[in-house]
């Protein structure tokens, strides 16, 4: 038996479960500005995408396809934004952001733009419902 | 028959041609201060992941991780960034961008940091062969 796949702490501090789909832990980041989602594959150890094998990175694609159209759905957003970048939480995790044209951060990417907004908890837990009814049960 | 694809004019402005892979058009962006690749499936009318069929997505992801490999063996790079964004330029592509501790954006993304430096002709010429010659043939 291997060790048992722990989320990274900031991560986790950082963001809300919304579901767990075979691969990956889809969470909700708490930045009311935006609606943002991050993807963890629960394997242990992996910081960049060529650190997964490649069966688990075709099951990451395709996650990343449902998880960006249940986003779509819910948001009816104008843009994808879908990136791994780690390198302030090595963990290897995908963003899957929605964007519009009127957006604070538009056209710029999202990072590092402005201060993070904290959602109401209730607007927070319609969004992580909103999320989860959206994706294949 | 398809009408032929046609590579985005700003891209084509802001790249040199590397390689062209099954999928997708393999470019160096002109900026000295990032390794920094640029990937684009030959598809038309395509802005994000989920306009790609499955099929496509697939190959996608494993020449990304081919061309991921091929840039961390090139600049012994210390974290990968990939980012599909599309805010400025719509047409899908994929940023595949070599990342240092001690480069001029760490930790954050290179996108909206500093100005572009242009490589000098020999300078890109370089990494232009250097990242050929990396890749499968």
């Amino acid at each position: 038996m291997g060790a048992a796949f722990i989320l990274d702490l900031r991560l986790a501090v950082d963001s809300a479960p919304i579901s767990t789909l075979p691969l990956c832990d889809v969470r909700l980041m708490n930045d009311a500005r935006f609606p943002w989602l991050i993807m963890v594959p629960q394997r242990l150890g992996m910081a960049d995408l060529i650190d997964l094998d490649p069966a688990d990175r075709a099951v990451l694609i395709e996650e990343i396809a449902v998880v960006s159209r249940a986003l779509k759905a819910v948001t009816e957003c104008h843009k994808l934004n879908v990136a791994t970048l780690g390198n302030a939480v090595r963990q290897l995790h995908v963003h899957v952001i929605a964007r519009f044209a009127d957006d604070v951060a538009w056209p710029q990417p999202v990072w590092s733009v402005g201060h993070t907004v904290s959602y109401r908890p209730e607007q927070r837990n319609r969004m992580v419902e909103a999320i989860r009814a959206a994706l294949p049960s």
